[in-house]
């Protein structure tokens, strides 16, 4: 079956059409600025030429048939009709306490996934829209629901309650919930399969370093904590965003700058993390460049991401009374063998060793501990895309 | 010498004489509701009957008149005149930057512990006014600031800077600073001459665990990080404060209740913790009541609170590259068997096992760790009067 995985945000939609037999991406693009003058469409055909074309599309709905569109082509095409698309996988940002795992879509999916809306403002309705566009141009087509919150809804208590009055959580359901758990999800089952381990019978720290990071504790296939909460800020720190902060810094800076809460937030998601702190880039490898350069911010930036990934990984070793596997995986986490190699020399203490050549290689499933390493350290590449085709697969 | 200890709040301010030959606590007392109807005065000499008395003291001079006069009483003193006290400790809160060690008060440092106002604005005016109030009553007596924040302030970059625009921390020096540092360091140091190891080269976490609570990475004699950071307000679940949240919380909970920062931030320091997770108390005696009696809120705090500490001591384990030592302190870290307790059972991958009779004994330095624990784990009583008269006894 082909299965088209659509990622869909406020102004651009990421779309994927995969073989479930094969697993082969047969197609993949983008549409950037939905609504918005200038807008275009990305269309790479496997094997072939990326294509580039401006075309307006006003909503959703016409990007999604300009995807349909492309998808058919009867030149570049991958596919001769949409009777062809057998199933729809849309990526759902927040699915609150609701949703545990995905869900085929229906009207009653769709008004619990509304309800979430509060708690990803910016995300759950431009998933809706394109939920709903999708629905108006492939009315027979299945569609299922994979929600970045579901796989960490086996958190306990201890992990996903703050140290809040119990009330906010009662009246608005304010809890960690975590994001990326398609990514930890499917890294943590690879792991373990890459060993040849037990999914149901092991302890594995996720490492998802990326421009948004994010660390998982897995224990016997349920993620039993993670490093972002209520929102995609909280943990480590990211690309811009701060990560943890004392909530008093929030309060002496809003005064000392006469800012509110939505502009202290703003610079917290968009002004801080390594870009903030090294002044540089929130791409690592400039950072990593001007700190080789001698930049003494950019250095400093790099030293505070690895030194709170590590301590998150000591953390995450106490929360499961130990660690048998750490897998790396997004773009920093699968191609930086500097932060790989600087993480794992925090935690000789767990007996980790690491193999300097298997970690100099990049893009493969491989295994960066030496044999005798107490806990396996693996590189795993994530992919989103194809995890969602999984998820959806099983549910048609 | 006799040295008199000032802790000073700003209508309250608790005192101890303590002799530095014997270090015997020659009286020791408490002044309330300075400045408010129904002030009183508590005084208790060595050995003897607590006195308390109703006394007018509408400003901290008077207060501090009154504890001279208790100490100089002819009937219940414990000195005969003033010029028996050789000196005189004062707890001061925050030093900012400015203070890496106790200081003897001269002008200069009263000025820059004023500088420092803004960072600790409920609590340094009160430190200061204590100081003045002492100098204007014991003007030839040499006096010295023991700050909280000053022992950790050896932390490395990567720990102390948050994840912010770098422009915050060079315009209002917005970064971790730490407190309970007096007991931090006094702890530390004694577990070392405990465990007859030596204190620069041993890698220790002391677990400050009270109604306010902060854990410390003790590296070779130095903090080299702590879970307080610009405030108290970060880090463990306490008993009214949260500890660390996303900051995106504060965001949706002022929209959702319509707070502003002020009134969010009085939230997060006197409404939440395990008071406002559990409902009951803020004090964990109530709570462990509460819990035993089947009260589930009551018992996911606890838990709550047992978790964030083990995750911390990961944290910190990972952040030393190892830990040699663990020690508890303060209220619940002193007499809280089963605390101690549940937190060492994450811990068991550090290789340590617990010596349960050990651990029941209470009031007492002990090692509560088995023999053949990898880490010691200890219990050492903090007694941060005591600290503050040794390193007043050093500058003087």
């Amino acid at each position: 079956m082909n299965i088209l995985v659509i990622n869909c945000g406020s102004s651009s939609l990421k779309y994927q059409l995969i073989n479930s037999d094969s697993e082969a991406v047969l197609a993949k693009g983008l549409c950037e600025r939905i609504g918005i003058d200038g807008s275009r469409i990305t269309y790479q055909p496997e094997g072939g030429e990326k294509i580039v074309k401006e075309s307006p599309m006003p909503t959703h709905t016409q990007a999604i048939q300009l995807v349909l569109e492309a998808l058919t082509d009867s030149t570049t095409g991958v596919i001769k009709s949409l009777d062809e698309v057998g199933a729809v996988g849309h990526r759902v940002v927040h699915g609150g306490e609701a949703f545990t795992s995905s869900t085929r879509i229906t009207e009653e999916t769709i008004a619990a996934i509304e309800a979430c809306n509060d708690l990803a403002p910016l995300h759950n309705p431009a998933n809706l829209i394109g939920i709903r566009a999708c629905q108006e141009l492939m009315p027979n087509t299945p569609m299922v629901a994979v929600f970045d919150t579901a796989f960490h809804q086996t958190m306990p208590e201890k992990a996903y309650l703050y140290g809040l009055p119990y009330e906010y959580y009662e009246k608005y359901k304010v809890r960690r919930y975590g994001f990326h758990g398609t990514s930890h999800s499917y890294v943590s089952k690879r792991a373990a399969e890459f060993l040849g381990k037990p999914y149901d019978n092991l302890k594995t720290i996720v490492c998802h370093l990326g421009n948004g990071s994010s660390i998982s504790a897995v224990k016997n296939g349920e993620s039993v904590d993670t490093s972002m909460g209520l929102t995609p800020l909280e943990g480590l720190v990211m690309g811009t965003r701060s990560g943890d902060i004392d909530p008093g810094v929030m309060q002496f800076l809003m005064h000392k700058e006469n800012m509110d809460i939505d502009e202290m937030l703003n610079v917290l998601n968009k002004k801080s993390g390594v870009y903030g702190m090294s002044g540089v880039s929130s791409d690592f490898r400039d950072i990593e460049n001007a700190a080789n350069e001698g930049n003494k911010r950019a250095e400093t930036a790099l030293e505070s991401f690895v030194y709170r990934v590590a301590k998150y990984v000591g953390a995450y070793a106490a929360a499961m009374g130990g660690v048998d596997a750490i897998a790396f995986t997004a773009g920093v986490g699968e191609n930086d063998k500097i932060t790989r190699k600087k993480v794992c020399d925090y935690l000789g203490f767990l007996g980790i060793t690491i193999d300097d050549e298997a970690n100099a290689k990049r893009g493969e499933e491989i295994v960066i501990s030496t044999p005798d390493s107490k806990v396996s350290v693996l590189v795993i590449p994530t992919n989103e895309e194809l995890a969602i085709a999984r998820e959806t697969l099983a549910l048609v």
